[in-house]
């Protein structure tokens, strides 16, 4: 993809930029200036984290129907919801309720939609508009990445409204974080213990013992963790040594959307309904504090095809995960599943 | 309360625990040996924590009705669930389908039932069962913490479907595990961060603030935490540094069991439904590593009468909780509903 971009507005002033081809955009009078957010991070001194507080978010749009979904494209009579244009192929907005603001917090949150269609998941679209996105990923990486009042960027995607989705055409979010995340800071404590990159060490341990290796690639490799906390988590990662999107060529991103297409696919194939489930693309910092290596994590929530895993007690209590499946046979369903939806 | 207990046997030879008073225990065979639980212990090197793999528990007994509640007293007939006496106050077993367990991981996990009564909650006991249970509690932290395969106790209760619970009939459970989870871990850092007791200093500060406090016994003070990541997440500390349980004088007991008792009742009256939600008893390691602070952490899953609080890609793929309230609103609210529950 050409990463060519139109820079334009939301209605109410948020930052909207149009990837690839779009039709015009309408001429608008200049939106006011907007508040800034009311946000507030408070450290957890028992816990040693940041939370994040944005009562803001409370009253935000929840499962509009296809009229009033915010993510379609203008109608014909020019009434819109966030994306003011007739047809576009990847937008991406400032989040209207975010939980990271510059002047607040700092950082930001963004919406990245994946087409005008509303119907359908990151799964069903066509393998060049999947492609794209990763070049959008790539872009918001560079660009949020460089502002000074971030320190790690992470694209993800909540699917399905059991893991609290309220909106239901085809998006992600971009999350750029003013500090290092806990997941980020235990990533790179991995690489400090071993001595090494540990998306490395363990896709290559994956490769060698093969049980748990759900779907190859040219370029990436995917596969429950030897020690998945999820029963059908998945972790996508690039052969070779990746901190980031940027240091990826063409083809492996490409390879790195047919992956991610082939376990979304697998995963509704599984059991013959949407398959609910956080993907989450992990790179290294933007604030230079330690290396990092591209991998895409999948958390599913679903313990059987109609049973949950629930975070309770013992993982919320005492931050132990306990699996109910082995990653063996759930790589072997999944391995079966990814083979059937082709 | 005197903890004298019955030590008996469920039908399948794991051991059971009479609490108080309770019907004589009929005469039954020895149980034969049971088979060590098929569980097994793994290390996530990129999170850097220790995950469970019990794929015994995928069968388990999910929401029995009434007549096959596992955890009521003997029917006349002698048909009997996991408790073969027709009467009794507080029954504890070892679970069926263990998270741990000696000869597999180490450590125990146990099931603690509150009444022979099914309808309830721990809301509802008579406060002096409540009161009970803080010596049954405290009984087995001593009798777990001293074995040499655990070096913490966790006693804990589900409560809700919403948060996976399996059984109505109220109960609570026990972990003891054998290694210190990463959530005790944390505990022990800020107090070598702080140089300090952390439950100390911060239930020390919210006392003098105030305005998030929503209960005050004599001996404990219950308060939505400055930084708290659940809107109604709820901790109740004892006002005197107290490690555990063990050093804990009997009104001390008594006054943390009312404690427990309003902040359950104000749950169930803020929104006019049984309110969901995860109690976990923080106190110090059993393995001689560090000192600790009994305190009650509840996480309740709800944001509002009938929203979640899910935890989606920021909580699960940064480690970041977004918290959509604020603490002094939501203490507010509690603190209200707390007073009419009375």
């Amino acid at each position: 993809m050409d990463p060519a971009v139109t820079r334009t507005h939301t209605d109410d002033g948020r930052a909207l930029l149009l990837y690839g081809r779009h039709a015009p955009v309408p001429a608008r009078s200049p939106a006011a200036p907007r508040a800034t957010p009311t946000l507030e991070r408070r450290f957890d001194e028992l816990r040693g984290e940041e939370v994040i507080f944005a009562s803001g978010r409370q009253g935000r749009v929840h499962l509009p129907d296809l009229a009033g979904c915010p993510l379609c494209p203008a109608r014909p009579d020019g009434g819109h919801g966030e994306i003011p244009v007739r047809s576009f192929e990847i937008a991406v907005f400032e989040n209207r309720s975010p939980a990271f603001a510059p002047g607040a917090t700092g950082g930001a949150c963004e919406v990245v939609v994946y087409t005008d269609e509303h119907e359908g998941s990151f799964a069903t679209l066509a393998p060049e508009r999947a492609e794209d996105l990763m070049w959008v990923w790539r872009d918001r990486y560079a660009e949020l990445g460089a502002r000074s009042d971030v320190a790690y960027v992470m694209p993800f995607e909540n699917r399905g409204v059991e893991v609290g989705v309220t909106l239901h055409h085809p998006h992600g979010q971009i999350y750029a974080f003013p500090f290092l995340p806990p997941v980020a800071v235990a990533e790179r404590e991995a690489d400090e213990r071993r001595g090494g990159c540990t998306p490395c060490a363990l896709a290559a341990a994956e490769l060698t013992d093969g049980r748990r290796v759900v779907h190859s690639g040219e370029a990436t490799v995917a596969f429950v963790p030897y020690a998945a906390r999820w029963p059908y988590e998945v972790h996508v990662v690039l052969r070779e040594h990746r901190p980031s999107l940027l240091d990826c060529s063409a083809g492996e991103l490409r390879d790195l959307a047919a992956a991610l297409q082939a376990v979304t696919r697998g995963y509704d194939a599984l059991f013959d309904r949407p398959f609910p489930y956080m993907l989450c693309v992990h790179q290294a910092p933007t604030d230079g504090r330690g290396d990092g290596h591209l991998h895409v994590e999948f958390y599913p929530p679903l313990r059987s095809a109609k049973r949950f895993k629930h975070l309770a007690g013992c993982e919320q209590g005492a931050g132990v995960f306990l699996n109910d499946t082995l990653p063996e046979h759930t790589a072997a369903e999944l391995r079966d599943a990814i083979a059937r939806a082709g």
